[in-house]
């Protein structure tokens, strides 16, 4: 492993950085887009903060807490936004809510969730009531009929999804006014489904960081410690989905960005398997790179809602009608499973990077109520991690970063300390051949194989495994994608999960095992000597359940099972 | 479009060939090989051919017509050989039919076919003997228990899927000693299920013809006209299958490699979409390579074999077990539709290669029908047909020959004519980048969102098209993939269907509106200027169905109602 100073680097990148060009040709631009993101604050929604951003982050101040505890919400507010979309969703097919009720709870939240995590890139409240009120209407003059089975529920957006009329930018200072005419398909399917848009969420700038720093709007914060990140790159979705500002949302994961904002931040996340849904119109510097697929997938606060979000998408939804590159494949749906049948395999340690006590306990307490509760556990070593580590990290950059050089040289904009150490990947920017390119294709290829037979042959239904090493990091200190890439390199289907615990530092510290232990990488000791546990204090402990490709839906039911069995609610009662 | 003679030229290819190094080191080897397939033909099965090959050749020589009239089969032979592996899997079941007189038949229909068309690459009917007869002895044992659906049925397999401590060469001279330890998973799972393997099949060198050359065994002639071409690559599959020397036979396609042989030696082929059907374990010089992907698929004598090949190998099978990279996706059994219901587009002419008249008679015939049966018939103009075309041909040698480099390059054996011909695709010997290799992916899948977007705006269910511009070409005069390769860049799963008609050299004659014909290329001259009647006299002519991706079950259920609408029955009654 090079060392850390070598890849905060940018001496290899000649032709990305342009001081001179981005203050005088965009950082206006730049500016003006700040501008309107404070300007679209609506007062009607937004709270006075209680103290300066400044200082809520040197207090690890807890948002959600906040909310509660300070009433913010009236009582109705709370109630609807305390409702799991399963639930809301029959309330407005019923009509005893209505979408404007329904919407001015979530359209206040996720204000103030945008004031207190910084998770918005684009607010456009007005739209959102605009919409809900047509929806009301159609009800109204239909006798009762509903759009679709997601009529009037808020859902947050990425904002690397194009967006009719919008710009859509990804982060990258150079696409600032890049107007998409046309919903991207996953947007047009949610809207044709009958969903309410108001907020598109933040992400790192090439969205290659487990983390949100970016020229536009800056660090999304984490809603249990505001001094944490929320994770990434599906930032904003990660704080604003824990935070109750929107019912669903939706991110990316290619490496983990789905994943990384859900356990961070504290709620639900699906990466699916690759292809089932669409990516058709999200907005990327990885156009054509199909050796490590990126996917779309929900986030939510139940692993019902996900069901639901997959369940309607899919099957109401038929996205392959539009998009010519997916599977068609609807959403089988399945009652969760006994879990004294199943057989799961858990991933203590990924040979890389050893997880910090609290993921250790996390790992510990989930494995002990299976087992109380009849599961078969398999200590799982996974196999080849080094070799998967590397080549999908490999993949990601085999372009030798061309695209992100074009379009960050086309900006000069300055390079965030992630974005450093995202481009030096793999062989940074060294362009590979198309043969390099096919050996790494046939490395992954047998992986799968690998894998999938060991699973099989094993009766392995699931894996239990971190997310990764650590809970939510500080801002600008997550380096180590290992539990999450693997899943990409695989495409495998992983759902995040809550656990219901949370960092205690009287608990959480090194035990005396650990006290010689020896690093086995600078990777490593890159990551665990940063561990503190009064840092890390109330971050949510989520852990990732996995199976075999395609195996999506039987992820999802058996998450209903583990966290039923876990106890493990996220709305308030 | 370049002239025709540079594409045969080897200049850009030094390192290919090297005839001291080839005549030397392995001659010797595929001498031998070519003996133990000679010393392989057991005169238990094997027929006094009525001329030397070279006579039948020249006479155009219909090898079915003379299995018929000259009654080399006993009436129980051909009774059980003009039977479908649906019908004969019941007759098996039900123990009115026992594994070894299946075997017995067809083996040596196979041993016969082979004689006249040189359709085997490696025959092994002794271990097909011994197999059969272990299938009855379970039978008997378990009181009337079969293996699986696919129990005594004798399968043909193209070479280039690895068998259990065979060679396995893919008409490679340098992979002579390839001894592959294990099946195959598509051959694991069709042994699991019960077939009875004795006859791997040929197949050209680099597996990139549309037709047969090779340096081990040579081509593979047509069962209708011994002058022509049985197809390619999976040419050895073409002719056994339409012989009726195999149930159903396995291909693999990648620019037409199914549905050429099925088209051109007269059967039923269905190149499904990707990744249903496995190819891991498969030899071939492409691995890693996915910006087009090859498929594996079945060859067979009608619809509903195809149907009970797909159905089961899916279904009972669940390669997705053996095989991570697939798609799982059971088979859904979908009843042949009214025809009165569908919308057929119909590609009448690619705009790259005209049809030759036999092809245009077929289709309109097809077309006259399917009206008076009330279908809805559009005409289809292909949407930027000569993008596709350059692309995918861009895609097959975007590592500028490197792999085929290398293996050819070991051994320095003959370039066959249309090796030297595929080599020129694309690029030829330039390697792409990364970069270059993902334009072409993002071309690709732009036009999967274009063709997808069309037939669903204009709700067409299915397309007919030619699979090629003439009916079975002369051999090694093949040279446009444009009209199959189409539905390789689309990945649209696409059947082979046979019209029940044959040209008629009376009848298949260009008419006057042909007489100042301009060609729109140096390629579409190369085609037509070679039609001439006479020449092809006999060869069947079969079409194309195609669907969306993974369409596929409606593919095959609406390929029944044609078939059965066109009266096409391959078995003699």
């Amino acid at each position: 492993m090079p060392e850390y100073t070598e890849f905060l680097t940018t001496e290899k990148f000649d032709g990305f950085e342009d001081p001179v060009k981005y203050e005088k040709e965009w950082l206006p631009k730049v500016i003006a887009y700040r501008e309107a993101l404070a300007r679209a604050i609506d007062p009607k929604y937004a709270i006075d903060l209680p103290k300066p951003i400044e200082q809520l982050v040197d207090d690890q101040f807890n948002s959600l807490d906040y909310l509660y505890k300070s009433n913010l919400l009236t009582s109705e507010e709370l109630a609807i936004t305390e409702t799991s979309a399963t639930e809301l969703q029959k309330q407005l097919a019923s009509g005893s809510l209505t979408a404007v009720s329904v919407y001015l709870a979530y359209a206040k939240r996720a204000v103030i969730c945008h004031q207190l995590t910084n998770s918005a890139m684009e607010l456009f409240t007005d739209e959102g009531y605009e919409r809900a009120k047509e929806l009301d209407k159609y009800f109204a003059e239909t006798g009762g009929q509903v759009v679709g089975p997601m009529h009037g529920l808020p859902i947050s957006l990425k904002e690397h999804y194009a967006y009719r009329n919008k710009v859509t930018h990804a982060s990258m200072v150079a696409w600032v006014d890049n107007v998409t005419p046309e919903h991207c398909v996953t947007i047009q399917v949610l809207e044709d489904l009958g969903a309410v848009f108001y907020v598109r969420t933040n992400q790192p700038q090439t969205l290659m960081h487990l983390d949100s720093n970016n020229n536009f709007t800056g660090l999304t914060r984490n809603p249990f410690n505001m001094k944490l990140s929320s994770g990434g790159s599906s930032s904003g979705e990660g704080a604003i989905v824990a935070f109750g500002g929107s019912t669903m949302g939706i991110g990316s994961d290619i490496g983990g960005s789905i994943r990384s904002p859900a356990a961070f931040s504290g709620c639900f996340g699906l990466r699916p398997t690759s292809n089932r849904v669409s990516l058709a119109g999200a907005v990327a510097t990885i156009s054509g790179q199909e050796s490590v697929l990126g996917v779309c997938g929900p986030l939510a606060r139940s692993v019902e809602d996900i069901d639901f979000w997959m369940k309607h998408y899919l099957n109401n939804g038929k996205p392959w009608d539009l998009d010519g590159t997916l599977v068609r494949m609807p959403w089988r749906e399945l009652p969760a499973p006994s879990v004294s049948g199943l057989t799961i395999g858990v991933i203590w340690d990924d040979g890389l990077v050893h997880p910090t006590p609290p993921i250790t306990r996390g790992l510990k307490e989930v494995v002990n109520k299976l087992t109380k509760a009849g599961a078969k556990i398999i200590d799982f070593k996974p196999m080849k991690t080094k070799l998967a580590y590397e080549t999908v990290h490999k993949m990601y950059n085999c372009d030798g970063n061309a695209l992100n050089k074009r379009v960050l040289g086309t900006s000069g904009e300055p390079l965030t300390k992630l974005t450093k150490w995202s481009l030096n990947y793999g062989d940074g920017s060294r362009e590979y051949s198309t043969t390099e390119n096919r050996e790494l294709n046939y490395i992954r290829d047998n992986l799968r194989l690998e894998y999938t037979k060991y699973m099989v042959d094993n009766k392995i239904d699931f894996l239990i495994s971190p997310t990764y090493c650590n809970v939510a990091p500080v801002s600008e200190c997550v380096y180590s994608w290992s539990y999450t890439s693997l899943f990409n390199i695989l495409d495998f289907p992983t759902l995040v999960f809550q656990t219901g615990l949370f960092l205690d530092s009287e608990i959480d510290k090194w035990d005396d095992t650990f006290k010689d232990y020896q690093f086995r990488s600078e990777l490593e000791k890159l990551e665990l000597e940063q561990y503190d546990p009064q840092t890390f204090s109330g971050a949510p402990i989520g852990l990732q359940l996995t199976s075999r490709r395609y195996h999506d839906e039987e992820v999802v039911a058996a998450g209903k099972a583990i966290v039923e069995l876990l106890g493990v609610s996220l709305y308030k009662k």
